[in-house]
């Protein structure tokens, strides 16, 4: 992309923010059929056992596709480490395995290296990406396109959600659902994204900071990961994710009065088990912002309420939108183009 | 504990960490006989999975043997998720899963309940615990003791170690090894730990900083994840753990000219998958210290040489000694007591 092509900080990435409710749409009425195909193909093998490999932002919707995996399905799963087929070159037993491969760009070669070894060792393969001529599309035995048009940010804002609701779609057929759910999230999503007053106001912690704890538990971890990336890509502060459990495991001692958290705690089982690390951070009179249902709000000093009646096991598609907007409001505030993070390219090769 | 049983700052801390060679040589003589036995009970079901349970520095030994399991005995492993199974309920099908439940105490509610559960869904389940008497261990089906004596401080060092060298011996044993490649691992230990100078020396671009991160790929990516939690714990600093991969995915624009850094770069496959990383490091001028191989360490500007002809598979359990000592030194450079880390109890309860 040229200069030319760029507006002002962060345009490319708040309008490919802004597409997000009509790509949901998008998947939910032309995406469903074949991910309904898919999902009647692998049930058709009987995988016992779920495996993901992604990097960045597409591990993140890999780890909330393996929370619906192990709650929705019944069935174990795991994050594959990309290091393991193609540095130490391990050739695993991958029989009754459903491998799936993450991407949006379908490049990285060491997705596409796993992809191809995990094919070879037995595994039932499945690519999901925003590229269906990639490698690792063409690499995997079925795969899922995302449907999220060219995504050319720095930072992946609608690839995300497009993976995450193409694998809950998928991961909900598998267990003979009808996605019913996932209904009205485009319009949720708009809602989210007109709000950009609350955003401000939850931003207040973050301004003048350089260091930032994001925590959630359940369905809402993987939102925690996500958002410190963001974070971390646009602001270059130090944002640290932790499950709120981890968190309190250690990593509860760097913070004090004044600490910056972020604490996502949407309705349901996920939102109830934060409840303990709410009242912790509080107790301990930290900066926090609060993410989540109205109770949960209401305990923390400010923070964002997500739109009512949405399933906890689509929550976390809603809960990154106004995430990404914080995050790129931020960086504008800092000074700084989200569009152009320093040292980063949009397809990154790791081996 | 009372006051008076604490010495000078960091003293109960010092202490446990100076316990490893001797807990290591403990496990070779005493430990190895029920371990291998074990191995022959486990591999007599033929388990075809292997899912990891653990919280806090467990979860990064857990982390380890993850990566043994999958290059070692060439199966498929994942780490789970406590709260799928307490918070969410989930009862998945874990029939031919090897479930196992990794923690210092044996004490967390969370891991006994996914325990006991994991066990009614059909898993063979063995717990991994330096307390025989706890619930986790009496829960699980087999048991391992890791045999490091009672842990006092609050930051783990010598029970890390310990489960470190328990799950190395029992995943060599399950695929016909002998444990030859940990026979040295105390000697070469108590060689680190009288290194105090190195310590020292790689010391220097941390002390005055708040925001560090620690990298490394392969079986070395638990020694960086450990080494962070225990700078987090000790020092309140923000420290943050990438692998060298997940690192050129986006966190790279955190780092700039400066930058705090500490790589783990051992000889082997690891290390070799690392020099990008460090060449990227080196590019950016950031403050970098390398823990590694000569060849690694001559790369950087400063860094401690791991000890010559270690097996890569067990090199962690060494790697991780200069950076217990580091994160003790730090903490008492900055004024903190690292026996009294703020905040934290020595066993954590979450649901």
């Amino acid at each position: 992309m040229t200069d030319d092509q760029r507006g002002a900080p962060g345009a490319l990435m708040a309008r490919e923010i802004a597409e997000q409710p009509a790509i949901l749409e998008r998947i939910m009425r032309a995406g469903r059929p074949a991910i309904t195909e898919v999902a009647r193909a692998i049930n058709a093998t009987k995988p016992r056992f779920v495996l993901f490999a992604a990097r960045g932002t597409s591990d993140h919707a890999a780890l909330y596709a393996k929370y619906l995996v192990e709650i929705v399905l019944g069935l174990p799963a795991g994050l594959a480490s990309p290091s393991v087929m193609t540095s130490y070159k391990a050739k695993p037993d991958f029989r009754d395995v459903l491998f799936v491969g993450v991407s949006q760009s379908g490049g990285s070669p060491d997705l596409v290296e796993s992809m191809s070894t995990a094919r070879a060792c037995g595994a039932l393969t499945l690519a999901v990406t925003n590229a269906p001529q990639s490698a690792l599309a063409t690499t995997a035995e079925f795969h899922i396109d995302v449907l999220a048009g060219p995504e050319l940010a720095v930072a992946a804002t609608k690839s995300y959600t497009a993976q995450q609701l193409s694998l809950y779609l998928l991961i909900d057929a598998m267990r003979g659902g009808d996605g019913s759910a996932a209904i009205g999230l485009g319009e949720a999503a708009a809602a989210l994204l007109a709000d950009t007053a609350s955003v401000e106001r939850i931003a207040s912690p973050f301004l003048g900071t350089e260091r930032i704890v994001v925590t959630g538990r359940g369905y809402a971890y993987p939102t925690a990961m996500e958002a410190a990336l963001k974070l971390m890509e646009t602001n270059y502060v130090s944002a640290q994710a932790f499950s709120g459990a981890d968190l309190m495991h250690g990593p509860m001692a760097m913070l004090q009065e004044g600490s910056a958290v972020l604490a996502i705690s949407p309705d349901g089982v996920g939102g109830h088990a934060m409840r303990p690390v709410l009242d912790k951070l509080i107790e301990l009179n930290t900066n926090l912002a609060v993410l989540g249902g109205s109770d949960a709000v209401a305990a923390g000093a400010r923070g964002l309420v997500l739109p009512a009646g949405i399933d906890e096991t689509v929550s976390p598609l809603l809960q990154i939108i106004p995430l990404q907007l914080l995050a790129c409001h931020l960086a504008i505030s800092r000074g700084y183009d989200p569009d152009r993070p320093r040292g980063l390219l949009k397809v990154t090769e790791t081996w």
